[in-house]
């Protein structure tokens, strides 16, 4: 792991922490939760250590400590500092309904698919140890997802793209990929790819809508 | 909540535990873990305590912890103590795939559909709270259970139930029920009645497999 370029750790004054009145540099903030991040989707959530953190970023494991009480506390704000899904305000439009699922699969959202993937599966390994993490990713991203999904679908049965017979099922429908993903990754904790996606995608969804593949 | 009849707390010789050395009665063991489950299954894992566990079966909290040292070895034993679903060992055969499938979800195991539904959502919320209960739910519950989906997907392969296009998708067919049941858990946790599984059967798997509900 390389450690990136020092990052001052001279707190700055008026940017002061509630908790403790005492000065920290809000400025470095991005850094820290996305190294979090990093680390979270390279080693899971039980051996993230608040040290590798601070030695990652260049901070003094005290000056983290002041901003994030806990481990618990440093990973729910890198949750949060991700917001949720971009596709969820900007639907994907390909033409079909397997292009636009495949789209938001192939997202660049956090970086790559690759980094998205990895994080996901940190993320699951987190609901391990807390409720409130688990909250935090229910409603953050699983529950996101099931939103675009379901827009998705019902955007196809709108444009007539989904048989009539087979429109009904959508509400439930819409859950299947952020089931099988996280089953997936409960089961067999092993990184997910691509693969997997596009058989959920063809095997389950689209097979159970009677679509072909295009 | 009705505390049942005593039960003896008197040590009897002969059946000593390893760790303390300590006599214990064995005999109530069934009892307890099986009071474990109801409480799991009543209020969750978090909110589970050894205290009530002894209070429901007449132990004392100090036999108790004898046995068992941790909430956390008290669950575990009590997942183990049901042992693995028994349609793994008897598959249902009732004519037709759904009536299989509607009989694994109708299954008397554990008691009745009802207390087994709300004792998988009680071993979900401890999943929760500790990677190994998590593991154990995986390797006891969740695994047995794609692997009897998946003997009665092929199972039905075999007799020619399911057309031949769709015979590919069996593999990762096998995991949706679980998959949805865990997901469905996750995200709303309210108890899961037996109407889901009729809706996952028939709006995923069969729509899936392009077999028509009976």
């Amino acid at each position: 792991m390389k450690k990136p370029d020092a990052v001052s750790s001279v707190d700055r004054p008026g940017t002061r922490k509630q908790r403790t009145g005492r000065p920290f540099d809000h400025s470095s903030d991005r850094l820290i939760l996305a190294s979090t991040l990093d680390l979270l989707a390279e080693r899971g959530y039980e051996r993230l250590t608040l040290d590798e953190v601070a030695l990652l970023t260049g901070k003094a494991k005290s000056t983290l400590y002041r901003r994030w009480a806990t481990k618990e506390e440093l990973v729910l704000a890198a949750i949060r500092s991700v917001g949720r899904p971009p596709e969820i305000d900007h639907l994907p439009d390909l033409g079909s309904l397997r292009s636009d699922l495949l789209a938001v699969v192939d997202s660049p959202w956090l970086g790559s698919p690759d980094r998205r993937l990895a994080i996901f599966a940190g993320l699951t390994s987190a609901t391990r140890s807390s409720e409130r993490l688990a909250n935090v990713v229910r409603t953050e991203v699983t529950e996101p997802y099931v939103e675009v999904y379901r827009r998705l679908l019902n955007r196809a049965a709108n444009k007539g793209e989904i048989p009539a017979d087979y429109v009904a099922g959508i509400p439930i429908l819409a859950n299947v990929i952020p089931a099988m993903s996280t089953h997936r990754l409960d089961t067999s904790r092993t990184p997910v790819h691509r693969d997997f996606f596009v058989s959920v995608i063809d095997n389950i969804l689209l097979a159970a809508l009677h679509m072909q593949a295009d």
